[in-house]
């Protein structure tokens, strides 16, 4: 297998693609070889929406932290696990645009809005069983395990925060509950998983499993912070989505915990109204730069990154210990 | 543990319950210990449903057929893949009625008028993880692929169903796949899943599925004609439910075989209207009364049974073969 020639460094997110490019083109071809449903309308939405713009950045999780023991490419389950979180991931999606009743994924019309709630929810299950039949090849009971483990949690997660919808007076710990369950408990899986196919003792698969959730929890608290800062075109999805849908993140939490009562007020009452107004975001965006909302919460996803890190101790100095390392860089920053 | 004294035949439905009823308060008590999630609303939502008057049809099968070869009853696979099965069938259910937006379900509100959409697909999801956790304590690699076969043929024929939706061109021979994809999958994964934890040589594993397959068969023909005849005490649920949906079903594809081009023309325009009124519910049940349309859909159900029953010849006489011949002619006739 031919890897970027002579390299000595990895320290940009485009050298990490290259680096796994041949292993991430085998999880696509597994991936697409997956979609073989007699049923044409599954195979057709789940194609539509596994080729919408993600990212693979948890078949890349899974793909570096099977190398870490210094083990050689190996294909095989690594690969079929991969293509089973993405498969995992990617029924949520299917599943939360039903939800959300959102209209657009990553810059694109989401799956319910071309097929229907229907076809969504139905989509979504087909790929969860495709998911654990992808695990299930590998005949390992702790991989099932973990990946039940995960996919329970996931559930949990995105029903408390269901339980919390429009609520503001969730707490900081509520709130951080949420993002670990429905987003961290899978990438801590992934990486937990890269270390059983590559043998690794106890010791260091907790080591990724911690390396995985801290990264998931700093990546939900970008991503949450950055619904309030980003442009279209850095996370496909226009200013203000979490606000308008009633999902109450961190930036708003510390908002209401840190601005004079006037103001707390103000912002409720707009959180209160049918429809927010451009008017009012720009107004909520403004109170929460002055009262420095915005950057609490890139703080806490910072420490958490820092975290995650510090888990990579436990592994000698390599090269795909350095992916890990821009990985979780990326996190937190979506620089390329 | 205590049974029916002295009993000698089953002959009637009440009996196979009563006769069974220390394993069936087994699952009932193991599932009730699965809805432990710390989300409250999770369990509230899975409670609400779970006992909402299921006939635990599936979990009596896999209990009866893993007493076919004289095992004495061992309580703990059988009723953890009982509670597996039943979770399965749970959150299919959950899923459909915000697929179909059904309002009733077994006479009583459904889960998605109350609490939902979301919470509905989430709890749905739950179940689903809880269904593969249960399987997955019997660290069976057979157990678990049997199980994600089933899943993944029931959201094929779901999805199928789906496209079929309203399509009045839809041949017997598609709509048989639909039916066996959608329920006998399951009732047949149950059925092998019972000969699988009895250990059972791989002909009479074989000859369980096959029971479980045309049983299913049959149980989905005759719910399908009973949604045209039968009284709202009996199944739970309105005349012509399907027929308002949309669900084209055999008595409605008989009759528009079989029925003179005018009368087929008429059929064709109620069917095409945004609202069936009683009147023409009544007109179309009359028509399926002349061409012999409900007897047809009757008669199939009958031969399903038929066949299905062929299979328990592989067993040697017993109770528990007496009790699944009383099971397959429930199937039809909903007669307890």
């Amino acid at each position: 297998m031919h890897h970027w020639p002579k390299i000595e460094a990895l320290t940009k997110m485009v050298q990490v693609w290259e680096y796994y490019r041949d292993e991430l083109q085998q999880v696509e071809d597994t991936i697409k070889k997956s979609l073989n449903s007699q049923v044409s309308l599954i195979n057709e939405v789940a194609h539509y929406i596994l080729s919408s713009g993600g990212k693979r950045i948890r078949p890349l999780l899974l793909i570096i932290t099977s190398r870490l023991n210094g083990r050689e490419a190996n294909d095989h389950p690594e690969v079929l696990l991969a293509s089973s979180v993405e498969f995992i991931h990617t029924a949520t999606l299917l599943h939360d645009d039903v939800i959300d009743q959102a209209d657009v994924r990553r810059g694109k019309k989401s799956a319910h809005t071309l097929w229907g709630n229907q076809a969504s929810i139905l989509v979504g299950d087909y790929l969860y069983t495709q998911a654990v039949s992808c695990a299930l090849s590998l005949a390992s009971q702790e991989v099932n395990t973990v990946l039940a483990e995960a996919c329970r949690l996931m559930t949990e997660g995105e029903t408390l925060q269901l339980t919390h919808h429009g609520n503001l007076e969730v707490t900081e710990q509520e709130y951080l509950k949420v993002i670990q369950y429905k987003t961290a408990a899978l990438l801590s899986a992934t990486c937990r998983l890269g270390g059983i196919v590559s043998g690794l003792d106890l010791d260091k698969r907790e080591a990724l499993a911690r390396f995985g959730l801290h990264l998931g929890i700093a990546y939900q608290l970008a991503d949450d912070t950055l619904d309030y800062i980003a442009d279209k075109d850095l996370l496909g999805k226009s200013l203000g989505k979490d606000l308008k849908e009633g999902k109450i993140t961190l930036p708003l939490l510390h908002l209401l915990s840190n601005c004079p009562v006037r103001e707390r007020e103000r912002v409720k009452r707009i959180l209160k109204m049918d429809r927010i107004t451009e008017r009012d975001l720009r107004e909520i965006l403004a109170l929460m730069k002055r009262y420095g909302s915005i950057e609490y919460s890139l703080k806490k996803a910072t420490e958490s990154i820092e975290k995650a890190k510090k888990n990579l101790n436990f592994f000698p100095s390599s090269l795909h210990r350095q992916a890990l390392f821009v990985v979780a860089d990326y996190a937190v920053s979506r620089d390329h």
